[in-house]
């Protein structure tokens, strides 16, 4: 070990590695804050595309700015005709996650180029990746279907735009709303795994579309957004409320965790799943269909309810991609498409991030210590031994 | 400021956040090593394919394995057409390395997927990343300019391949020994910050294809593989040996640093600037025009001499992009490719850093301290003032 630096936990969690001015999460009391604003306000009262406002610009728009930024979002949602080809020649099986990727990397090739390798990272940008990452979703949604893509709508919201781009068919005011509130919750979150990624590469002096697509590779795994996903094929595997309790208790009894429960940051529940939850309970009793939420609700209390047996000193509660799976689900949404519905609100936060790093820059290059074998002489290529492979 | 963690440095510098059995840096003797080997050993004595056996397998190969990863190597370099198609129908003003990246992510659209969202992250699939980085690149390269691109070879090292498919003719020994000294001495620099990226993706659990995406996003800015363009810009700008000094002193006077000079890891000369100064000198002669060559080592020189009038106290040496940019431009390859050339040495390491990283997990989630405004009400849209953007 040659290294002589600082030795931090290598999951660097409870490491405070930078600051920030757009979130704060405070994990003991259960509070998540945009700039000042709690999340339990800012849920049932903004739109997300307040919330790409205040994050973008620091401020809730007036009525003016917002239509202004409404303009920008929704003359910027159309996709270049390459990617959209490009995404009709893959193969049917590819997974949402890595379609989503490539094509927002793809968007760099068709942006004006600043100096040799260099694209303006700036608000207009952001906001260009904003508007355009529910429609590469919603292309991709259809082509796998053997559908034509809809082209965008310049008169619908970020939420209503996507189920419509979805389907064809104007959603209900209900959906739309719940898929809003989704997006609000789902903006930021300071330095989520995503997140801190995003600002990594953008420490490089990398530009905004590399850093959302850092973003965008860091996101699907199920220790971060492929959760609701991960939590959907739980609600699946569980079938019916009354299975809930002999399910967490197989799963608890194999070692396994519940997806969707514990959060590394949250000492209390989540304050996004209550939101999340409430959205999810109407939109079943909208549909006349609440199998979803009431296998959520039962899995939730029987997991709090075995934990409280088995590790009565541990608390473990619903995080927010628990109750993705039953709102996304009663959207009409696949399962293995929720991670890049988190991509879709995730997005105002991430660039925002960016655009934080970029300003006030300073390269993240940390270091490790090496535990391999002591330097010695080479050898050369009669004298080797066979690998182990 | 509601975090209570430990605060670190926020660029991570000095911080050591993790460790590794891959290589080590030794920044005060100047000394890397891959498991124990020497640089100084390996660049004269090992061949790229003989580091990416040490790097994933943990051993430098006998010559039947050897034979065996160059035969898996050769058979895995053909890309899928339509991402071939992809990248004829993109502008030609595209900047290689966002076409690197968008079709290196596009890779694992063709690729099985395990189980939903998952391909498999192993050795096989690193070694077909690894094979695949150069076609992507040398594909591009003709494309842009309106040339075919020419199917990889199979019986050729991944270096003199390259060359091969770059010009369809047989490279030099010379040419191809040039490119492969290049490549392992990129192979790997320990956690820097495309790694630490690949590491912190790969923590989520997202897969190898994600990872490696990230990786090449990270890659890119100035402050990290972009360096060595930017180097290559500083002797086109330099023009000719004769000016460099004036060059320097121009630069420093105006704050800035001259691009290819000091590393963050190394207080003495970078071990990698010597193997590559002397591949840039043969490969000069060799081309009977050392325009490129005795530019660096005339700014080379002519930054110690100002250096050390300016700041007696700081020494600031070559690094590894300095003498990238001699070597590369007299292997023909056009300045904003280089970066690209760079990734497809480092995918080595990448690859091996990530499978390390998924072999004993931790997910990278660190804290951030909020410096933003403290919790407030909420405003409705009728009573906010106007944002100053």
């Amino acid at each position: 070990m040659s290294s002589t630096g600082l030795i931090v936990d290598r999951g660097l969690e409870g490491v405070v590695v930078g600051s920030t001015l757009l979130s704060n999460v405070e994990g003991k009391i259960g509070r998540l804050t945009y700039r000042g604003y709690d999340i339990d306000d800012l849920a049932p009262n903004a739109t997300f595309e307040e919330i790409v406002h205040l994050l973008l610009f620091g401020q809730l728009p007036t009525s003016d700015e917002l239509d202004h930024l409404k303009r920008e979002i929704s003359t910027r949602r159309m996709l270049p005709e390459p990617l959209i080809d490009g995404m009709r020649r893959s193969p049917k099986t590819a997974w949402p996650m890595d379609v989503l990727r490539t094509v927002a990397s793809g968007l760099a090739l068709f942006s004006p180029v600043n100096r040799v390798g260099e694209h303006v990272s700036d608000a207009h940008t952001a906001i260009e990746l904003i508007a355009k990452m529910p429609t590469i979703l919603a292309a991709w949604d259809r082509i796998r279907r053997d559908l034509d893509p809809i082209e965008p709508r310049n008169d619908l919201s970020q939420a209503a735009n996507f189920l419509y781009m979805r389907t064809g068919k104007m959603p209900a005011e209900i959906e739309a709303k719940a898929l809003d509130t989704y997006l609000v919750l789902l903006a930021d979150h300071s330095y989520n795994a995503s997140t801190f990624s995003a600002r990594v590469t953008a420490s490089t002096r990398a530009d905004i579309y590399a850093a959302v697509t850092a973003a965008l590779a860091t996101l699907e795994g199920d220790l971060h957004g492929g959760a609701a996903s991960a939590a959907f094929n739980t609600l699946l595997s569980v079938g019916s409320p009354d299975r809930a309790e002999i399910y967490v208790r197989d799963a608890l009894g194999r070692g396994e965790r519940i997806m969707g429960m514990g959060h590394r940051e949250y000492r209390v529940r989540d304050p996004r799943a209550r939101h999340l939850e409430a959205k999810a309970k109407e939109l079943s009793a909208y549909r006349g269909d609440s199998r979803w939420y009431e296998i959520a609700r039962a899995l939730e209390e029987a997991s709090n309810k075995v934990l409280k047996e088995t590790k009565p000193d541990k608390s473990i509660y619903a995080n927010v991609d628990f109750y993705t799976a039953p709102l996304l689900a009663d959207l009409g949404m696949p399962g293995d498409e929720f991670t890049c519905m988190f991509a879709c609100g995730r997005i105002a936060g991430w660039s925002a991030h960016i655009l934080e790093q970029l300003g006030d820059n300073r390269l993240i290059r940390p270091q490790a210590t090496y535990e391999g074998p002591p330097p010695g002489p080479f050898v050369p290529i009669g004298s080797r031994p066979t690998t182990a492979h």
